[in-house]
């Protein structure tokens, strides 16, 4: 049986003929103006760029730490914010997680129990034990960090092991035996990476969560086709090109979509 | 110049005569006798652990995640819980964090300004950029996840590299560097490892963090003159075993002094 998750991201790209996601990566200092610069103002923008949105993208992506960076007010307008979201577009809380296995427990229970996640982001250093809690969760998908957008990448995740290959590609094999096992596993792997196809290539049929396209440099059109090469499940998420991509001046909702409309196959 | 949180943890394993931690991590459902199963009890329970402990450990370490699962409330009371521990004793929040430059920076504010840490753990796996904005806390210190104590740490950690040694000890070497650049990096090494010894060999002046004594299985005995090995500073934390430890009947505060006094040094 398909998770759920999975089913409506791929109805949602049927639906709306895109496969961007708009992450929320609010920084207090880049509110557009007419926002006031405080948490009630970063509240107000984020719920504007949800309605503007909403029709033009197949999931929201926030990630936890630009709303910590506010404190718990933060926190807690995180969790107001999902009952702003429609409840048929994946709410993807990207938290970077993953600790000994009773402490994993406790921390999707956060993130699924608690804050609302339909899915989330994992480290996968730890391993096992430390995955495994979050994939219990089984109506939930959760997203390794396979190979990610950031310069770091080349730190650990591309050397070579000693049965060949990289970091990033042992990891990938390994969510493909858990996608299987509990096929609630997908990955992030950078749309800025040349390694794009290499790791569709190797990654089964776990879908794909794609930073770095948009602000960080990653160009949609020559990601999409091979990121979903085969017929796979990608989510391609653009943030800061969304957000804050409206010019001084113009209607702010109006740019949104007019950016969002850019991906949509007409 | 000595970090000063390094300096803190020396000061105090000389006055208090041991290495150990107390690690914070709070269990609703494990409360002793007398404390009532909500976050107010959780927090009355911490609060007479912290004070128990006092002068018989050198540090504290909470982790997060067991705050988190209480929802906000939790956090709340973890930032509280700051004001309760004694300033000269280091407050180790093991967050495990780790994202792309930017979004580190973020997750830093969060740990250090918010949540009042002297010092935090973090994911290798994003490699370089994901770390830095962590390093430059001069003033704090930060432990990073080497080799850890769950069973886990064979998934990845322990796999060997296309240039000899496996990915743990990667990691160590390039903490070396980011140690001698920055001055306050540490290592999370699991006391159940039989590769401590070798870890202690390969990191030079880097701080170690001991979690895996006590409810693991390591023994502190053995862990010890390893983990400190050439004068080393060593973080050796214990949780379940101090927190939960105390027979039921017996006073919970003596209950907690008598197990850190079994690991003073007389």
């Amino acid at each position: 049986m398909l998770n759920p998750v999975i089913r409506q991201l791929v109805e949602n790209s049927q639906r709306f003929r895109t496969h961007v996601c708009v992450g929320l990566d609010p920084d207090i200092q880049k509110l557009p103006y007419g926002f006031d610069r405080t948490v009630a103002g970063v509240k107000a923008f984020l719920t504007e760029v949800i309605r503007a949105s909403t029709g033009l993208c197949i999931a929201f992506k926030p990630n936890i730490s630009f709303f910590e960076g506010m404190g718990f007010p933060g926190l807690t307008m995180l969790s107001e914010l999902r009952g702003i979201c429609p409840t048929d577009v994946p709410w993807i809380i990207d938290g970077k997680r993953g600790d000994i296995g009773n402490t994993s427990a406790m921390q999707a229970r956060f993130m699924f129990d608690h804050l609302g996640a339909d899915a989330t982001t994992l480290h996968p250093y730890m391993g096992d034990d430390s995955v495994r809690p979050f994939f219990e969760y089984h109506d939930k998908l959760n997203f390794v960090l396979g190979l990610t957008s950031n310069s770091g990448a080349d730190t650990f995740e591309k050397l070579g092991m000693a049965t060949g290959g990289g970091l990033w590609e042992t990891v990938i094999r390994r969510c493909v035996d858990w996608h299987h096992e509990f096929g609630n596993v997908g990955l992030v792997v950078g749309g800025t990476q040349g390694e794009l196809g290499k790791a569709r290539a190797i990654a089964g049929k776990c879908p794909f969560l794609i930073p770095g396209v948009g602000a960080q440099g990653g160009a949609y059109d020559q990601v999409l086709p091979v990121a979903t090469g085969g017929g796979h499940v990608a989510v391609i998420n653009m943030s800061r090109s969304i957000l804050y991509g409206t010019p001084p001046g113009g209607d702010f909702s109006d740019g949104i979509r007019a950016e969002l409309s850019k991906f949509v196959n007409h």
